[in-house]
């Protein structure tokens, strides 16, 4: 295991029974309070590829994202749950495991061929990670690739994204 | 007017009728988007106090304040809607125009006397910040100033922080 890898893993912090009953949860608010580690992993995910923007995921994704556009000195592009973005936007709805979610992004949030890493924290099912990158596609990005922190492979939610370059920092 | 100032107004949209008819809404996106502009309002946010923890608000307010945890090598602590923070949690409910909001931090964020600055995009009306500066108190943080991009002069929400140094790059 890498040295990063480690230091991550040392902080994120299991909490048991949430959301519901059942479900170990990964908190990664350990991580993100340790500004070395911190900087540890923005810089490695700044480093990934040259991009012109950073899309990031409402709420949590963002806490990521916009520290490595920062860092990479691109330009940074929320995608945000339906109704949160004031101007005209593109949406795409996805299956949750009960109910479904609607995520927009603006329509001139890109310029034509926006070379556009995605930055999450972690990837589960992969249900929110596809629908971000169709709707980049459709707003005129390129998405070069998906970077997460964390990425829980029991959920597979890799092979939802056949086609892009997924870095995962680690993997659980 | 500095020139940071205006390079920020100039990347502000004003949307109308947006959440609601009548209301012009402060569209900060095309400045998000704009990595220069970005780079050099983090900058300046950085370098307005020596702090351990910066602060975020929920959602938006992550998007300044992780990169400005970042560039100031301070830790960083997001405030969150009730129930979407996983470990044990201090409360803090203000009252909205109509009804009302409840913030949330954990309980373990702060070391005592950890000095502290909040970073928000908007400075508005000062429910949230007001909020946000007793729930860092109570948490063992001590809050050395409030940061935003924009200050809204006409809802006054400067004046529910007087004990508070209050730093906002444009008022509009």
């Amino acid at each position: 295991m890498s040295e990063l890898s480690q230091l991550i893993l040392d902080r994120i912090r299991d909490v048991p029974d949430y959301p519901q009953p059942g479900v170990l949860f990964k908190d990664i608010t350990p991580l993100l309070g340790d500004p070395v580690a911190m900087a540890a992993v923005v810089d490695e995910l700044a480093g990934l590829a040259e991009v012109d923007k950073i899309v990031g995921i409402e709420a949590r994704g963002f806490i990521l994202a916009a520290p490595v556009a920062y860092r990479a000195a691109a330009g940074f592009v929320p995608v945000r749950k339906k109704g949160k973005l004031p101007a005209a936007t593109l949406e795409e709805s996805y299956d949750l495991e009960y109910g479904s979610a609607t995520i927009e992004v603006h329509r001139d949030a890109f310029k034509p061929g926006d070379r556009v890493l995605i930055v999450d924290d972690v990837l589960a099912t992969g249900g929110t990670a596809r629908a971000t990158i169709d709707l980049v596609e459709r707003a005129g990005g390129h998405v070069v690739g998906i970077a997460v922190l964390m990425e829980l492979a029991f959920l597979k939610g890799r092979e939802r994204l056949p086609e892009v370059d997924l870095h995962s920092l680690v993997i659980v």
